[in-house]
């Protein structure tokens, strides 16, 4: 049995137009050992590049810790304008468990982070969702309010004393909010249908809001192209509520209106832990887990 | 789109004795960047090892000339006994097709192989199975049949004349076996029965020599800890007879009896494809693909 860990990265920083800046902070994941850099984009009126980027707990840590760093030297908050609100040249830092790694875990990755960014470039850190340290710290949006801007005010509040580093802000750099939360999985189920109020009222079973799934929102959507109506969801925790389940579920309700379900698409990229669960689901397989898959063996 | 593919090796060496010459072939395998040991097992009656490793095409090719030399060079054939027949130090060297990677890529491998083989060890070489040169070489028995022992008087018929390397055996190392197979996944479905004729009876549907699934061997096994019966099956190429229909086609059959299937079981490792196959036909996912799993990804 391997122990083998895989963590997802998607940190937020506040600098879209300069690329020469940008490509000092993209290349502390490019062609490190243990990190795969999957994705980077930047929006130029946001002033806003996000970056996405896969790897062992270890090795995420360090490229994460050198990337905060690198922001922190080559990004200047005081003179930073664009559309999204930010409050640090490193702003928001998720890391996600994806496989063979529990929450905990993630959180605790966090910390670390937090804790060795803090002290090496004095840095204040906030953390946020499933790492806070406090339920008014859970939301991003509340963390965030005041931006860059109104933060040395704010942290003169014992409310808001950071989690980790100074008391201050960063001159430069202001704040990061790190944490950890879910792997969003974005699933669509296409339908024999043009009724887009069917679709709307199947999504409305199926969700969690509306009684159905714990971890499942929904939409019913109208597929112009296709003459078709979707079922759009977000299953925002794809290790209780599984894609199966809402698949089986948007099938079941839509039964009732006797339409059959065409198909369906998964947006983006998929843990392996789904496709388990799949093939364990239907083809009832007894003890079967990612250990067992060999691509999955080739990153012991 | 990724370009990353993975095949698997799974070497037969003529030594199950000597420990220390056992892990000088082994360390071939071992640590190195783009392989990765999966298994070793040796048997002292056979004198025997086999090895399974994956990795990158590129890696596993100079793992593998690295392991035939070390076994020419420590395996002398002209004072081997065991139970197994055996031609070779490296006997037989089959390359197995996992992800992204046709039969034809893997048959090219191992004749790159067998050419680089064969001019550094000065060391005869047959193409096996998919790879064989001519119908009477495709069959392991065939080309092994004399072994070590007979091969001198074999290599004098102009229908055994290598592939590559002298026209004469290695004097202590004889003759390597090497080509490419499919990957082949035993597969079991369960039932809720101890009827051992009825399982029989399914397996004779669902084989291919029953005139059922082309790439599908089966036969009815009991249960005894269990108190069930079972399908017990192997499927010989997964890419074209899925998993899935396997699972189906026995579940179908069973229905004639009013039997339902308890679940099922894979014998060791899975390729990532098989899992994509899966939830594409039971979810009905639209351009799903293996570089779309995101420890997959890791792997570029």
């Amino acid at each position: 049995m391997t122990t083998n860990q895989i963590v997802e990265c998607v940190p937020n920083f506040s600098e879209g137009r300069n690329t020469e800046k940008m490509e000092k902070i993209i290349d502390c994941f490019r062609g490190k050992t243990g990190v795969k850099l999957l994705d980077y984009s930047n929006d130029v009126d946001h002033n806003r590049m996000v970056i996405t980027a896969i790897g062992s707990p270890e090795a995420m840590k360090s490229a994460m810790v050198e990337a905060i760093g690198t922001a922190v030297r080559e990004i200047d908050l005081t003179k930073h304008q664009g559309q999204h609100p930010r409050m640090g040249a490193a702003d928001v830092v998720p890391f996600i468990p994806v496989s063979n790694m529990t929450m905990d875990e993630a959180i605790n990755l966090a910390k670390e982070v937090a804790k060795e960014a803090a002290e090496k470039f004095m840095l204040p850190m906030y953390l946020y969702e499933k790492a806070a340290s406090a339920p008014h710290r859970e939301n991003l949006a509340e963390v965030r309010k005041g931006q860059f801007e109104g933060l040395t005010e704010k942290m003169k509040s014992p409310l808001w004393k950071p989690d980790f580093g100074p008391d201050t802000p960063h001159p430069t750099a202001g704040a990061t909010i790190i944490g950890a939360r879910n792997y969003l999985i974005a699933y669509n189920v296409n339908l024999h249908s043009t009724d887009l109020e069917i679709a709307k009222a199947i999504a409305r079973k199926v969700r969690f809001i509306g009684g159905g799934l714990r971890f499942c929102k929904a939409m019913g959507v109208n597929l112009q192209g296709k003459n078709m109506v979707q079922v759009s969801m977000n299953l925002t925790d794809f290790t209780k509520t599984s894609v199966y389940q809402a698949f089986e579920m948007v099938k079941m309700e839509a039964a009732r209106y006797g339409i059959s379900v065409a198909g369906s698409e998964v947006i983006g990229l998929l843990p392996l832990g789904v496709l388990v669960d799949t093939a364990n689901y239907y083809l009832g397989i007894e003890d079967f887990t990612v250990d067992r898959v060999l691509e999955y063996r080739m990153l012991e």
